[in-house]
């Protein structure tokens, strides 16, 4: 039976071979909390009568949301969790370690083919590595800790093959906004996307992961990218969908063809070509997130940054994804190019992504930001409004203090 | 007349001898505010009929408090304050450029003889500079804003001669807890604190700015240290007081017999030698504030942690005192030695120890920190127990764990 990628991995950890639309019953190779949805998972871990946990070394927690702790509740969840991991002896990612979805891969808890479910909607990141992962509620996640199993529904895929090259300058995450303002965020609503197609070739594990890491916001259960290139590629067995496998839908899409987008306020897809909201005023700008605070993130920002100091009137603030992309972005530079320019660097997490402090915007300001979402309040005030870009425009926009094309940055003068 | 430096200070900018008792309108050369007071006196200063501040480059705003803003209420006082500075044309340091004591100094805002009101406690560091700064209400503050002056009652003086060198591994952090343990916290309440002796030879003026810091916690209007020896000596006049000058009391204090100092929850004037509470269980550990988040308290630190790993269940939390601070501790290495050791370095600012955000401990949790409080709640959980102690203190205790003497670290074994 021709399958999807997707097909391929729940017939794996299901035993059988799954069809579309089928529910079944599967095997989870890992599993990932973070301090939003931990305590309730151990909570009903623990309402459930769980004593311990299915498989110590398939759990990890990570305190990343909200960290260092901005107040006493707060503080308190995370000695919870420290306390769990201790008892459960499973590992746990404390403060500055960096966000849990580079974690689960910079530290490899997933592999291509890998099925795994994290308690958080950006899981769906892994799909990087041709693995289904996907977020799932807190007492779903509490009952995966006491079983290791969990159904699924075999859903539907929408086939999206990429072709040719991005431009200089445009990167994964104007792909992801241009497929994310063409889809709509319901566009792939309890279906999978596969991402295939020789424009892979060029994208590296990190930018693999911004593309797989908004396939949520097309609503998709899972984004999953077509091992063909991948840094990994030798570790593990590929992972391809069979030729003459079925698709709800296929998409042909020319990257050479993309510009930069900008998502506006106050949807991801409310996505426009740059050209279309050059020079609106910006208040803040941040780069970091699950989305784009990895190293070549910072080195897109660092080479127009470098030598320049960003507008008076903005404030730059900077999430390293990691420990480790601060270590190397420490080694090499960087970090120092993107102070003297004038960012401040704040512990690695997702504090201002998700509006729980380290940046919340002030009312009636505007906001360029490399995360993943601008609904309305998303970065903590409801009242301000939030642009999406990659980190390059939001670098550019940062030096220019209104929306700027990084292609163009030089001829707009610093 | 035989003077104090603090009568001195007082009659040049009185235009008169002032004496002790006496009441007299003094000229202030400078004035700060930081984002806990400032948007007070700012409305007071409108309430006032304030329309432009007396003279704009004598007025510098700080935010530091809570920065990056923790919140949208912040975010907004923020604003508030960036409007201010903007429309009257004064200096503003925004998110990320430092604490308000380490700036006003760094950047020579205040200079030796000066005369500096500061709408925050520990604006007393200056005295470092043979100054005679103090912390004033906002409102007092809005008063000096309209009119460029404001009354002062002339204090008597303790004068503390401090005699021979520190050892190796004692800092003017233990000198300044044995003192406020020896005074106590209300030892010095309404009169000035006159720092004097050849140790000063031996202190820097970072080290200074850690003895003035905390004469408040001693009650002290103001704590001078001599210049004698001061980095600046050149480009300033020196300020000594008079050899018959009348003192309230003189203290001699051989510097060269105090081990390392730790203040107990919940008063910092509730201190002991290290060697009494060594051993205490530690889970957080911070280094930062106006007191200790200067470079030589980051090197500090890293003589301590260069090539070791912090215990596994302590946080280290790490906040330079300024960008400058940063800047310096990248270009030397200094930030990656103590990131690798495990540190999480947050956004120059406040934080931690004044309980705003970025590092709040959980309940019963212990903590040692190089700040300058511990009373019950200070670091924003009254639950929790904080310990003062000097840098080397605090990174040889998050090496081991539990509170542990520098000069004996190596012993304990890593």
């Amino acid at each position: 039976m021709a399958q999807t990628i997707i097909e391929k991995i729940i017939s794996k950890h299901a035993g059988h071979d799954a069809k579309e639309g089928e529910i079944t019953l599967v095997q989870v190779d890992g599993t990932m909390a973070s301090d939003t949805t931990a305590p309730l998972a151990i909570q009903s871990f623990e309402n459930m009568g769980g004593k311990q946990v299915w498989d110590p070394s398939r759990v990890s927690l990570v305190i990343d949301h909200a960290s260092p702790a901005p107040n006493q509740r707060i503080a308190n969840l995370h000695s919870m969790m420290r306390e769990f991991a201790n008892q459960q002896n499973i590992k746990l990612y404390d403060v500055g370690e960096g966000i849990c979805h580079q974690l689960m891969v910079e530290n490899k808890h997933v592999k291509p083919g890998d099925l795994f479910l994290g308690a958080d909607s950006h899981t769906c990141t892994y799909g990087a590595l041709g693995a289904f992962a996907t977020g799932v509620g807190s007492t779903d996640l509490a009952g995966v800790w006491l079983t290791g199993k969990t159904w699924v529904k075999v859903p539907p895929t929408i086939q999206i093959r990429l072709h040719g090259k991005l431009q200089t300058g445009v990167s994964a995450k104007d792909l992801v906004l241009h497929l994310v303002g063409t889809l709509g965020i319901e566009g792939a609503t309890y279906q999978a996307i596969e991402y295939t197609g020789e424009a892979l070739h060029h994208l590296s594990l990190a930018s693999r992961m911004t593309l797989a890491n908004m396939s949520i916001e097309m609503g998709a259960k899972a984004g999953l990218v077509d091992t063909i290139g991948l840094e990994w590629e030798d570790e593990f067995e590929a992972i391809h969908a069979d030729e003459d496998a079925e698709y709800k839908q296929v998409i042909d899409v020319d990257v050479s063809k993309i510009e930069s987008q900008i998502s506006v306020p106050h949807s991801p897809d409310h996505v426009q070509p740059i050209s279309k909201v050059k020079d609106t005023p910006i208040q803040q700008a941040f780069i970091g997130s699950c989305t784009n605070g990895r190293l070549e993130d910072l080195h897109e920002a660092a080479k127009i940054l470098e030598g320049n100091k960003i507008a008076p009137h903005v404030r730059l603030i900077i999430a390293p994804a990691s420990k480790k992309v601060l270590d190397d972005a420490l080694s090499d530079g960087t970090v120092q190019i993107l102070t003297r320019a004038g960012a401040s660097f704040i512990t690695s997490g997702c504090g201002p992504c998700v509006g729980t402090h380290q940046g919340i915007p002030g009312s009636n300001e505007n906001i360029i930001s490399s995360s993943n979402r601008n609904f309305q309040g998303r970065m903590g005030n409801p009242e301000s409004n939030v642009y999406l870009a990659s980190p390059a425009v939001v670098a550019a926009t940062a030096l220019h203090g209104k929306i700027t094309d990084p292609s163009q940055a030089e001829e707009v003068g610093v």
